[in-house]
């Protein structure tokens, strides 16, 4: 059922090498992304104190009133990351409530979501290239390949409510910049 | 110099099979990408027609004063599939000006990066795993291997500026949602 090398995507040159593994382009982004998200949630919590505003009204703000405020953001990337890292590995994803409702509950469920994450096997996501991933979409269950699920469809959607969330910060007024929303880029040096 | 079979990052797990292919985390996901803005250039075309507004209020708007307006973060996410896919490829980036001034000059933009990043050969850009990346940050030149460049650098940049020229459509109120964003998913069914 699980190949532990997996074929290209159909429709991908035939002479395609597999050249990267689908557990280092998953967890360890999740974690650097995740792990540099509290400090950017330090610098928003700093900034409400200096400006005396109650960091829940920065919980609520939306962009757009039919946008999804930061702290659905948060909470919906954090699902990224879990649900992905487990659906490719095969396990099922574990349930977290929304119930956030401070910055310091945000970093909570982001350590539960760090922790969760690096239990899962390597071995057991890499595995997961070629096989059918299951997962919600709307009303439906969908269907696609590990490979394609996760680069078409999972880390956009990660990707877009870390944005997101990182935009609303910034709109408020918070002192973060890019290097804030990269993290500790590793294993990067001066040529 | 180039290994055609890159040996997991330093750091990872010993298992970590070669599942994926960077050409396959890469030019097809641009591609998608970008293909897709397109058409969320299109109706934001038709959202300031319908509202009577001139669409160069789009190109200039920010999220904040000091934040790049919307016609630089498209600039930037060509760019970066451009300069990205090049760097993996082992090929000199070429130079597009930045000099958009409407929606269609963005849309030729758009046409040009897709045009570039479909002449990079797959077998090129897999054999950048483990190959030294130069690349400018600021004000300095940074090395990388290229799985770290495009997994931890790279993409998430993209991602920055896609996400965030996609809400600053959404803040001018471009009728736009998150399907429009993802585009034509690939391979995707009902389960």
């Amino acid at each position: 059922m699980c190949n532990l090398r997996a074929k290209p995507s159909p429709g991908l040159p035939e002479e395609t090498a597999l050249t990267i593994s689908l557990y280092q382009s998953s967890v360890p982004v999740f974690e650097r992304c995740l792990a540099t998200f509290l400090t950017i949630l330090d610098k928003a919590a700093a900034h409400a104190a200096a400006h005396k505003v109650d960091p829940s009204v920065y919980l609520a703000t939306r962009l757009r009133p039919d946008m999804l405020p930061f702290v659905r953001q948060t909470q919906i990337f954090c699902d990224g990351a879990k649900n992905t890292s487990a659906r490719l590995a095969g396990v099922e994803p574990p349930k977290m409530e929304d119930i956030e409702a401070s910055i310091d509950d945000i970093k909570a469920r982001i350590h539960k979501t760090l922790d969760f994450i690096k239990t899962l096997k390597a071995a057991d996501i890499d595995a997961a290239a070629d096989r059918d991933i299951i997962f919600p979409r709307g009303p439906n269950k969908m269907k696609m390949k590990g490979a394609d699920y996760f680069l078409h469809f999972a880390l956009p959607n990660f990707y877009f409510h870390l944005t997101t969330a990182y935009a609303i910060l910034r709109f408020n007024g918070v002192d973060i910049g890019k290097s804030d929303y990269l993290g500790e880029i590793p294993r990067i040096s001066q040529a």
